[in-house]
């Protein structure tokens, strides 16, 4: 089995997660003489340089701030939310059901806030492609900055399009993820772009937008294996001799809904 | 954007899905002379090979068989069933918070069945390794098997060893996946491979095994931002004006322990 | 504080249950020379004279089976299945939100299987007053039958009527119960026959229904505090270090709507 | 059928609810110049005398407030929170499982704040007996200063006790429910006060209790049909075509145990 000789000294221009706490967790990029502040004091960002991944360094008072490599669920904190957002727990589903591996050619619209774009661009990979649509301009700008910074920039290609009428040629698209008002009005592009056999993602907040896509979907023809799924998480609070559920929780995002091209005869 | 030129003329050695219905859909190696008998009539192999994906083919009794594209979720029906398996919406969200991308290396065990073991490799890709672990040899020999037919062998090493008492050489783990009887047992270990910074990701069957393992991480030091969570996934039937969730439900799998390695004093 | 000096001896023509295990329990009156057959062996009614509740007598198999007071949940065993059912879960919340008290008198249409109807007997107690309607003549007749058995002949009045159509004057009525396929045809009656400022409860098993059922209230108007609700009921396997929940859950009965009548200017 | 002829002129010394939204309601006893003050504006008891339920009066700002007949859960308002309440969906699951009947007898530990005590009163009626027993003294004053306003004087008997060592003679309970923290503790008790054949029903808050109590409960004999559930109750916000859960929910708040007294050979 292999050695890893990486170091991971860390340096300016790193993309860094600084961890305080539960509540006080930060994604930032190291630049000279910069500041974090924070409610427990400030951090400059020269203190960080020189460690490694995994080390802290104190506040100005006194309090530990460990020094993490930015993972999927930290670099969604780089992103400014402009939308609803889809939550981890839908991500997950909707990516593990679309069977994308590195290297994939995925299609989505709309991207919104883009928690599906950077969570499909870090599965996909540096040989992958994640065309993103949006109508909103500003959203699409707001959006690639915040990928340029994590280096997606030749991974996904976002553009100001209406996914409804898409005109532009996507030839080998393994994967197509919707998350618009109507996708019941975008099917005929879903056909049209994916390759045969391959699935679409959808993902809708009401029980209506539900049946309206499923039943557009039957109607279409040329899609299989169509089902629609709800994801309930709960947290719990573990001590000893006292675990239980966490008191609220979140009991309402969206419905994920799966479908499957195959060529109508 | 690149315009795909790949032929998908499907031939013998393909590994391909024949999806009948729901309930009858197989994934099948192409042999020459190879048969696949259902209950809806046979399908010779023969017959698939030249087809393209999403076109079908017709059963010796006339029906209809959709010749698919074998996607991660077909993929997992090669695996013979050697133990509790962890199903999707558990496998998913333990994936996307380990925050692997193409390439990760990670740690596996025990591997069981391998619905994890295949996932992981589906999303590490190429040049990903998973290194797996199991108990028992019997296990890892019908794992290997399926994995070798998927062309997997070379990015998945298994073996068969007790993570809790792992001597080898593992450096640059970024990821360590359990689910074993007794994950508080293997935390030393769990501790050591991981690199500083990256997650440990512990799946249990019982509430018991939640808080013992949450307070052994506790106890242990070195570890923050431990959660626990736990997934239910309903499906809807749809139908014009009757949508409504199914009546029967998975009510429980297992609970997902979450852990990020930072570097002790 | 009083001293109970009921004696319980069991008697014929009593109404017992009997408890032989969890999947294993019947609710029977006793008749002389009555047999109870089951696949543990037989017990003779007459062995049955003369315990007292709590005691067990022996199958002919050897096998311990318990007497003991029929309460509310093994008298639904008296009904004969016409109908879906209301379960526990749902018609608890039904009866707890409706507020009745003993002596209360209410409505209830479609009665079906009757699970609700002998709640609500139970509940109302010998002072109060359920008036069942069903458009099934047949439904009705089984379910009197039963409920004839248990003694509640004078506290529950059930007519084969069309509530959405109900021309006979109720004065008086302390709450409403709805579970019928249509139940935003029925909101005039059930305006009508509710005294102002009690509730009307319904129960419908699609989404649909329930979307249409609400707006069909607001519409009406005269009716505040409208709400929609599901429960989910998860049970517990317990043993000791080794507690989960159930692998096998129910995943949807119904939905819940709660409206309170006010009157309109 | 028989006709209603009671009036239901509102009058001095009644209690009665107002509602203003749903975020708005109070429930009050009317008393000569009294004054009901909200952020809605203030509403003179005087003007709510001699209205009757359902209609409304206009606050001092103008603002319409629903006079109604105070039903269980709004009776639940009066009570003055001095611990963890139980909630209505548990309430109700428990109260359903009793099987309790106008006339029941039962006995209740730990009363805490009392939205048991106050529901089971208004199940069992006037000639039911609620025994309710708390350790803590200031906890039993204030409910029963709440319980007499509604007029359970009668019905409720509230001890400063502790239910572990209870020495006084309770014969004939028909149910017995448990709130406190060691369940394990009271098991003799409930087995000595509990009629043969009838229920004790527990709620714990984490799921330590549940395994410790249903072993102890299995360990002490003489209990049958043990199980162990849990309730997640989910709101839904309805609007045309958009209609699906709320976004918060309640994750969690206890576990209900059920078991049945059977007599020890």
């Amino acid at each position: 089995m292999m050695t890893d000789t990486r170091t991971d000294i860390i340096t300016y221009g790193d993309v860094v997660s600084v961890y305080i706490d539960e509540k006080r967790n930060f994604v930032i990029r190291l630049v000279k003489g910069g500041i974090l502040g924070t409610d427990k004091g400030f951090i400059k960002h020269d203190h960080i340089v020189g460690k490694s991944y995994g080390e802290f360094v104190r506040t100005s008072r006194g309090v530990k701030a460990y020094i993490l490599p930015p993972i999927l669920l930290d670099k969604l904190k780089l992103l400014k939310r402009t939308t609803q957002v889809i939550y981890p727990k839908d991500l997950s589903f909707m990516i593990y059901l679309s069977g994308i591996t590195p290297g994939s050619h995925v299609v989505e619209a709309g991207v919104g806030t883009g928690f599906l774009t950077l969570s499909l661009a870090s599965f996909v990979g540096p040989q992958g492609r994640v065309y993103g649509f949006d109508v909103n301009k500003r959203r699409i700008r707001i959006l690639k900055e915040a990928l340029d910074v994590l280096g997606y920039e030749d991974r996904v290609e976002l553009r100001v399009a209406d996914i409804r009428r898409l005109q532009i040629d996507l030839p080998g698209i393994d994967a197509v993820f919707l998350d618009i008002p109507d996708p019941w009005d975008a099917i005929d592009t879903i056909y049209r772009v994916l390759k045969p056999g391959f699935p679409a993602i959808i993902y809708v907040p009401t029980v209506n937008q539900v049946e309206k896509t499923v039943l557009a979907l039957r109607e279409h023809g040329g899609f299989i294996s169509i089902h629609a799924y709800e994801l309930l998480l709960r947290e719990y609070d573990v001590s000893k001799g006292a675990t239980r559920p966490q008191t609220l929780m979140i009991g309402h995002t969206g419905y994920i809904i799966y479908a499957r091209k195959v060529v109508c005869e």
